[in-house]
């Protein structure tokens, strides 16, 4: 893994800057998680092939929370199918808080899976056999590709203090939209949003959603590539609540956030990402999150929306003369392109005899991606005097 | 432009698909809009090299009522940038209908520019130098490639009976939002709606959108790559209303929908598509049209958050044996690499020596798009004889 | 009483007016209320002497339902004063339904005591020493004048299909407007709705209001006029939720209604009224019971604002001639004050020796209200041969 | 008027109290409003027979505001109709600031004449034969009892401003609730509330709906008594916005307040009632006008729903001794009688012989109210050795 290091460096760096940002205050409502260090600070990446580079406090463990919901979405979407699904919750915007107490005047849907009141409802739909909990654990588990476990003490915590989720569950009851037994369907979801997690783990779930729903660690297909999609497409619509809209204007990432500070995001078919740090905005985001996340997409290329290829490898073409060795790169370098060309050279500079100096030729690139030719120059330099750039 | 043939006669499938659907009815508020003939229906496409290829009725010309507010939005941004249209007007959802009354409380924005209240916020923002209809039509003619025209009886008519939109631009001058000449803007906003385009127009000015600015047909980089994103990016937020989130769900392409029938959709640097039926359903937008393109969204797999690459081309290899030239397929095809398949069966077709067969082996494709595949088929069965299949 | 006849007869002739009504139908969301005989109609008047005039199914006994809350009202603002009410509840109209889960934003206070959210708040707020149902039962039968029960079928019906309720009160939970005993509450609640009337017992409930918190019947000063007074102004502005301005205007009479088809109204120093009959209009109050209350309303000057003072008794001079007795009326003539006329007629008939006819001079009236004419001539009839009117 | 006096220094007092009150600012959206003198303090009641007394600033003159809104109803009422005006304006409270723009969904009906959408809503009404303006400036001037005159200046301030009444206006024409002469209406609404007046006008206005519509200073009856009550049930349930339940259960009056800083309150069949002082409170009401109403409706008793009857005069029996006239009160003292005891003890004064002294028999009253009580007293200290009291 060493052929990383100039990625986890960029990383480093985008650390380091947002550390000095003290604003913002962690969650207040649930005693447990007041009382939480603010400080950490951390991120995670996952790529196709299953490499996790994280950086800071990546192996920090904190609740999940709301960031539970996306997945326990795909599970019920996995059990019930869409439609099903989508009888009982929405799939739009609420323009309104997380926690508000409003369904569908018609219906009884909540307006969609990411508020409360629809993750309550989703949680609902999970099969009860063997035990409700027990299939969410495994679930969540599955996704992050290790066995997670709950944190019981922040169970209690939130079960303490959860009354307004209670409200929502019998107003849910008695819409018809989910079935008697409230008080067992309130508890399963405190101990869904009370399990614990990595940002590393993070990573690895919200690659799992972007890899068409197979784990890129474990290599397990978790859920189907359908069913990935439409966790993907919701997230896009709904993940920010109130802010979905501009978020995905300026960041362009189907993501979800959680009130103990992890942001996990979705690059399709390129990257899974995450963050965490517990200081929150008013908005209940983690501020420094934002920030990392604002961050990656504008210097890695990650938008939605942009028309450039952000996994384009370009052609590599290596010939070798007399103490010299030309890498020779043509087409397109996204950032999800970095790795490959870190790796042929790395594996070039293994096998170099020595004296033999390497030269790369990036002048037929008809495009670069900025971080991905500074990760690329990163590798390039540590080669010393045997590297050499030709421009 | 013979080998579209295939792709058109696709387009003519779906077209039969959904002519008999007669549900809904026109627009009823506009009293122009409410006689129109409600029998017209067409579609067309825009590649990446400015092919149109349209379906049914595609020369019949209609006005392009709200369809032109993602483009005086790209205008406004160019002119005035992101930060500085975004103090004016939001980029969230409304959860309203398009013509609600309501903007965010303490600074009088209203929910998004594709909204009424929006709409009449950005074309307020166009400069009045030399005039601002010039202004517009100037623009929104680049966006066509075509000199467009007002239709002066529909914009009487709505001018008429436009005393909604005039409450708005009032409410919008009451909190600063728009400049004194309120009765300026909103009959420039009437005119606006009035351009009359063909649905030919609308899949160039969708394409526009989709090429990162730039016209495919002409050439002109009317907007900035960074200016057509942003514009993608809002419609995928806001383009179909409350239905949104639904919209992105199942059919995943970013769209905006006009009252006189259209409807254009953006596939980021593959496609841009528009719709023509005047039929509304009760949300207000055309009811074939959206079946059209849910069905295109299907069969073509032009889901924006779908992972395989709906414009991957085959490597095409070519090999000729006596009587017989080979074509290997090798690798990906999306249905935008359809286009590339069969351009390049046309040309050898066109170079064949008499008696010459063509052998397509599409037996080491990796993935094809099924639409691709059958536009791919239907051109070698137009060979008769002398086309033979090996897979 | 007999001299009560006359008032009885006009009360009958109401009902017969109201009695061929049959739209609406009985509430359905509590199982034992869709089930009740739709049929019964009864009303009853409680004058300041504490006689009761009842008609048509005046002994039949339903449940109480909403006309509990101000009552229990009545009950907490005397236990806890005015002011600390108020920082739980409000007293504004809602704008919404009765059952609205909403609350105020900062406080989180319901929008007032008669909504279902205001009403759990007040019953959360009686004494639980010794037992908070009992003092409830005990101030509602205090109002009534005799011991009330609960009807245990209703109130386990209630409580099986109160999710609701449930849901509101976990909310002012959250909120902290009530304490942690969500469940005794809500229980509480549901036997409070659940205590059984007649038509009688509700027309002297308001009667109490009526007068100053004084049982007209018991002579128990059950609550003070202060709080009296501060409940018939809370009943006046929501009383009758988003119909309270129009039946203001209309009706002009404090007034609340129970979804089992009762409704009582106030007639401030004058009359408590009640009216009984099942079957509700789609804002849930009892059809024929508001034909009813409009009828009496307009027919016996009730409205709050009629200038005409509706208790007003005319001087009364009886002059004996022989063979004669003159009864003269000079003053004004209110609805109210046809009892006093009435009781003096009566006497003088049982007083009058035989032969001796009664002659009722009403020329110097300066205003008479009609039903109370229309009752007295009533009465001069009654006497046959006897009774001579002098106009 | 010599007798006015004591209750005149009761008026002084009040003043007095809430004089030192400097809380609040002018309306600050009409710029010729934001810069009036803040600091003029008045107040002036109406009775029966016409006697008008003021204190403070009681000459000085200020804009009528939103408290023509009342008076104008009662025009469109007597010309079209209670159930006509019903059509176009709701009487419910809307729950939103008087300036909201929100209508009903189906109707587009306004919620209440007494806010700015349901104002105008009204003003529509009037005729416009001979002239709009006329007409209501000859109805305002019925309702106070001399020729009022318009503002010119606050005219243009307020035209110049009021886009958001224009707003409203269009958005009421786009429901067909007002016709097509916008701009007409809405002037015509901008001139009505520049209209000049002071406290003792407002509390003649006031009056002339407490007495049935029937002026009490020129005997006029301006509108019917029907009416009158009409308009008077609507302020008591619309009139003070979303302030307008407290405010009934409070203060207990009928009430409409203007942005100038006036309030008006009807006492039915006792007062009209005025108070005017610029500074206004976060929810737009004259902060000492509603301190000087609160103080008045607790002293003087004068809440709506309170039992006593405000107006009650004892009977008054005058025996005359050698040297001594004896004034005997018997019954009820409400403060509205206060004019008649005192009136009866000025004309003994005047006629009393020289060393004659008066002896006031207050122990048969049953009940005085306080207010009431001190204004006699105070003109029985007038008398000085004279006067004498017997409890």
């Amino acid at each position: 893994m060493g052929r990383m290091e100039p990625i986890k460096s960029l990383f480093e760096h985008a650390l380091d800057t947002v550390r000095p940002v003290d604003s913002g205050e962690t969650a207040q409502y649930i005693p447990e998680l007041a009382v939480a260090d603010p400080d950490p600070l951390a991120m995670a990446v996952t790529g196709p092939r299953g490499v996790v580079i994280g950086g800071g406090d990546d192996e920090r463990t904190f609740t999940i929370q709301s960031i539970s919901k996306p997945f326990v979405l795909a599970l019920a979407m996995t059990r019930l199918g869409r439609e099903e699904v989508l009888r009982r919750v929405g799939v739009e915007p609420s323009g309104e808080p997380f926690n508000a107490i409003s369904l569908e005047p018609e219906t009884g849907r909540p307006a969609n899976p990411l508020v409360n009141a629809g993750a309550i409802a989703t949680t609902a739909l999970v099969p009860t056999e063997p035990d409700r909990d027990r299939v969410i654990l495994d679930v969540l588990s599955s996704f992050a590709g290790r066995m997670l476990e709950v944190d019981e003490d922040v169970y209690r915590s939130e079960s303490a203090t959860g009354d307004r989720n209670r409200a929502l569950a019998y107003l849910l009851r008695s819409h018809g939209v989910i079935g008697p037994d409230v008080t067992g369907i309130v508890e399963s979801y405190f101990r869904q949003c009370s399990v614990l997690v990595t940002v590393r783990d993070l990573a690895v779930m919200a690659g799992t959603l972007a890899f068409g729903g197979r784990n890129p660690v474990t290599g397990q297909q978790v859920v189907s590539e359908h069913v990935a999609r439409d966790v993907v497409s919701i997230m896009s619509s709904c993940g920010m609540y109130d802010f979905s809209g501009e978020w995905l204007l300026r960041v362009g990432l189907p993501a979800k956030s959680g009130v103990s500070g992890g942001i996990v995001a979705v690059v399709p078919a390129q990257f899974g990402v995450a963050v965490f740090s517990p200081r929150l905005d008013p908005r209940g985001n983690s501020t420094r999150g934002i920030q990392l996340l604002e961050m990656l997409s504008t210097e890695f290329g990650m938008h939605v929306f942009d028309l450039h290829d952000g996994s384009a490898r370009p052609e590599i073409a290596v010939t070798r003369a007399p103490g010299e060795i030309a890498v020779r790169l043509d087409g397109e370098l996204g950032f999800g392109g970095a790795e490959h060309v870190l790796a042929t050279l790395d594996r070039i500079a293994e096998t170099a005899a020595a004296g033999e100096s390497i030269v790369l030729d990036a002048s037929e690139l008809s495009r670069a991606n900025p971080s991905a030719m500074k990760a690329v120059l990163h590798a390039l330099a540590a080669l010393g005097d045997r590297g050499r750039l030709l421009s």
